[in-house]
């Protein structure tokens, strides 16, 4: 960790579940050194007095300051972005214009239309200039033009995992894109890490619950996605769950067979489509996702059912939430962003049981 | 207790979670007086001993003893078979045989067709005769064929989470047939209590994942009552999914509106269609169901949701699949057999937290 | 429910976990009716607003009101405070001089010493004479001081697990009195029903932790009671964990044993000393308590053993932190205020898995 | 990996937790090679058949085989046995007689006395020539005996809890050997993969209880280890309980102090003794221990309070039972039996949430 050469990188918000994932995951990078960490709360504070676990560790010590592009700029080369739609875009502004490159894990980039934006959002966006500059951060996909970006879209959690599951279908053509559901049940870190009486434990504990049906704001994100890899305008019906797990989330989908095609084939589409891309697995058939599989890895397991009797696909995709739905994922941009191997720092195993 | 005009029943099958609660239930029961619990592993102890929890009630010190329909006949007017499906059959048999009626948890008379049956539980039906008689036990729909009944087939936890939702829209006639979804999620007790690794605590918590998609057995019998609902043929699409909880099933289920209708009418159709059924709960618009609002209840709680963008109605119904997908409703059952308020010995609120 | 002959009560402090408890036991009551509820937060709601599960029960539309002593006065007989300490003692001495009796959740009445009070609870205690008038609320050992209150302390979660788990042992002198180890573990109810940070489920779920370390509150209320069983001044040291589940205190209480005694013998004792004191059971030897078997009832579960090894006895006890704990220990000593069996309302099994 | 200097080692026994974990860890390891993974149930298929996680890893696809000592001798330079103890005695031996150094997870080689362990283990020692030869896994303790050794005997989770924590307080002679209570909390990995009634789901989760007191054996290991810390027989009151969470122990204890000594000078002589261990952490005063800031990783932090009221020093120590507590733990050894940095692959940091 002592080599100058590494890159230096800061994190602007540091109290959040996606701040911690990403100290988690930087502190053994091989390429970036964390070197600045910032919240408006904690400022003044070592790392390792908000985050215990991190005592004994390089960063440890590190101290929390307060969020100053103009400051930061002089040690960062790039930042990540860990804080609320609405404060993002403005401080993305701030911190290229003094020449850092920003991967922003808030919502703010990643719609083009800022109308959209604002009818989901309720907040007028303010930086419409970079809304077509800003990449979308999802490696498999975008991989090119992220590595042109300065400003990268990170994705939302539950849109990695129904865009990675739906896009080679929807290349190949092989579902009728009018009847796509996607049903999909997250970890309750996905609820972020503040106090709300919602969330604490003895209410989500023993405990499964829909929420938000029909109006999540990560639907927009998804169909915006979905549409571009059809080339068609798609409505999706998305639906969202609370699950009493720490990490995860498992999303079942479902659309009609557009014609008779076997299983084996559909799995031989997904496997070509994913070719190289090492962190989908697409498993064999009859074995399914779990989130334990994926948890704290980049993975996103992909599990292929043919329901022959009503001719429908049924497409299973676990990730983890905080890594592959955010942190993690937003370390791959970044390292796509100084031309590094996209798994640099990633190549990490789950923690099992 | 000591009421002498009590009627006297039997539990078949108390080392399972359906049997434990079958006790846990009856030990209040107004009406019924619990006199005989048989295991064939267990035979000879006391139920306190396999279950310390019952030390220091009225059934604590209950002999175990070997299920025997000859010697129970002389005690019991009516039996809770809580054996698996293949062995319920030919004991339901012997019960009717020697006048006593029966309550059969199991699958064995709950598919009408007994091809059906074989084709789904790899078993031949030995019983035929007893099909057709067989009443279906779900009570908001089937109160008078059950009240008739000496054979009651208790509905599978997932059909009873699943017909109850879909039953209204059907009789009603809103929704499109071919293309309904069932996404349900259900607690571990689920998958019954024996050593299997797949559900031991460390490969189950902090942890969600699909299982038998497509294959699930409550496949027909879902059909079969959607089916009679509507009187076509239905196919449906029915997932199912593993939670890392005790008890609950939420089902997400998803069907095209055939017209448009308001959801304020849609609403007004559910309550009319389970008006005086208390144990339905149809949530006000915005309300979702949770499982631990039905927890070691009866109620099952639907919530309603247009989806306007795609023209869906999403229904989530969410019951306790031990008490209201198995035992509790069992008991229901018995209780209309003879004569009994239905709601007898289940007027219960749900442990929360 | 229609029975006129019935006792009105009111629950003051809806939004609790023990309020909510409070009203869970209190819509069974043979006796007890729930006339009134209250919440300065959530006045002007009815009950099933907030608590959903209510939906469908007697007291789903029940109106939650500001708390008015003078008001509540017409209707009820006797109030539950379950409000935080420090704001009960003033609210207790209004309904007491209004003629309304009174059980308090809080601490405010459960130490007989005011200065240990404020050395504790940081606190100056403005309602000193009742603090010689108030019972100590646990049946087993106070029945007939109960019996003649008006105002009761109702104990505290971990006192109750610890003061029913050493009271024979110290009434019957056979354990050194200086060296009692109380190591308690709650279920994460026992912090409140409110957002906090390290509540949340994130922050408890999949861990296990200590707190409060040599600081507890509930160390003076310990000692206090054990003192009185032996007519000796006693300190213990008292330990409390987190666990991560909803309810349940499970305590391992150690202390060397005097003299040489059998196990047999000192079960022995125990079960004489709770003779027809039917909540404790004392479980036979090689048995210990688990805190699934005691949940949502009265049961104070405690299992002996003796540590040939070290000369100590082990005495583990379990209860449920809510019922037991809090708000059905409550229920049972206004049984007892108004004469009726200790008993009436609560005799339930436990909610087992 | 490609790297052929690299040290090649085998797993003997990889179904269960520690078998599992020794693979998580060593396919990341810089100087460690995994060529062979054994299981008499598995052989024949490969490791990311029964570990679906595992796909797309580098050691996905490597095959399992029977176990063969000598053909394993071929590749291999060091084993990990993970297999039962009774089991462990004999592989070793032959292992050992091929020239293979052994890394043992069992308790087989852990005691130095035979007869104690057939007293606590219920199996004859038939390899008594490699018990003295055997040295005591703990590196902090005996890092020259291990770098010396061809066999070490890994400590057993709960020792390793124990042992690490109250370890400088003896060699420092600052407590009262005669009244040691270690009252320790185990997740439920500990009880290991394999289908028991008691471990599943549904009997563990939202559930706390005690189990085997004052017999688990762990007790003679501890108490072995405590006594060649301070030179005299050292008999301890050892408790053991299970949690319903996946990994880590947590150990509370309790021990009079012997003099008059402040918090800050026992922290100092803590921080003293462990000068350089860079794996225990030693928490500043009012901080405690929480088994997730350890999850998954080789640390373990020590909570140090002083109980001024009853003179008593309580000791908590938390550590990841799979990790620190066996898997590794072993490569550690296995680190220093080869002059490796005792750190080498086990610089991870804890997954949190």
């Amino acid at each position: 960790m002592e080599n100058r050469a590494k890159i230096e990188v800061g994190v602007v918000g540091i109290t959040g579940y996606t701040g911690m994932e990403l100290v988690r995951l930087l502190r053994h990078h091989p390429y970036f050194d964390l070197v600045q960490v910032t919240s408006r709360q904690e400022a003044g504070r070592a790392l390792q007095e908000i985050y215990p676990f991190l005592a004994g560790t390089n960063v440890g010590l590190l101290p929390i300051t307060m969020p100053d592009p103009e400051l930061m700029a002089r040690d960062c080369k790039l930042v990540f972005l860990a804080v609320p739609h609405g404060t993002a875009m403005n401080l993305a502004a701030e911190f290229l214009n003094v020449g850092v490159k920003v991967v922003d894990l808030s919502a703010d980039f990643r719609l083009k239309d800022k109308d959209v934006y604002t009818t989901w959002y309720n907040v007028e966006h303010t930086q419409e200039e970079y809304l077509n500059e800003a990449a979308y951060g999802l490696p498999e996909i975008y991989a090119s033009e992220i590595t042109q970006a300065r400003l990268v879209a990170n994705p939302g959690c539950y849109p990695t995992s129904a865009i990675l599951a739906l896009y080679p279908a929807l290349k190949e053509d092989i579902i009728d894109i009018d009847q796509i559901i996607i049903d999909s049940k997250s970890g309750t870190s996905g609820a972020g890490r503040s106090a709300k009486l919602g969330t604490i434990f003895c209410e989500v504990y023993d405990n499964f619950r829909a929420y938000n049906l029909g109006k999540h704001r990560h639907t927009p994100e998804i169909e915006q996605e979905l549409s571009f890899a059809c080339g068609k305008d798609i409505q999706v019906l998305f639906s969202t769950h609370l699950l009493p797990i720490n990490r995860g989330i498992l999303s079942t989908i479902y659309a009609p067979l557009k014609k008779d095609i076997s299983l084996a084939k559909i799995i031989s589409l997904y496997k070509d489509f994913y070719k190289g891309k090492n962190w989908i697995r697409v498993l064999p058939p009859g074995v399914l996702p779990e989130t334990r599989y994926v948890r704290g890895t980049m993975f996103c397991d992909l599990g292929l059912v043919k329901d022959e009797r009503t001719g429908r696909l049924v497409i299973v995709s676990a990730i983890d939430n905080l890594c592959r739905g955010a942190s993690g994922q937003a370390i791959a941009n970044a390292n796509l962003m100084f031309g590094l191997d996209v798994n640099a720092g990633l190549d990490r195993g789950a923690l099992v049981p």
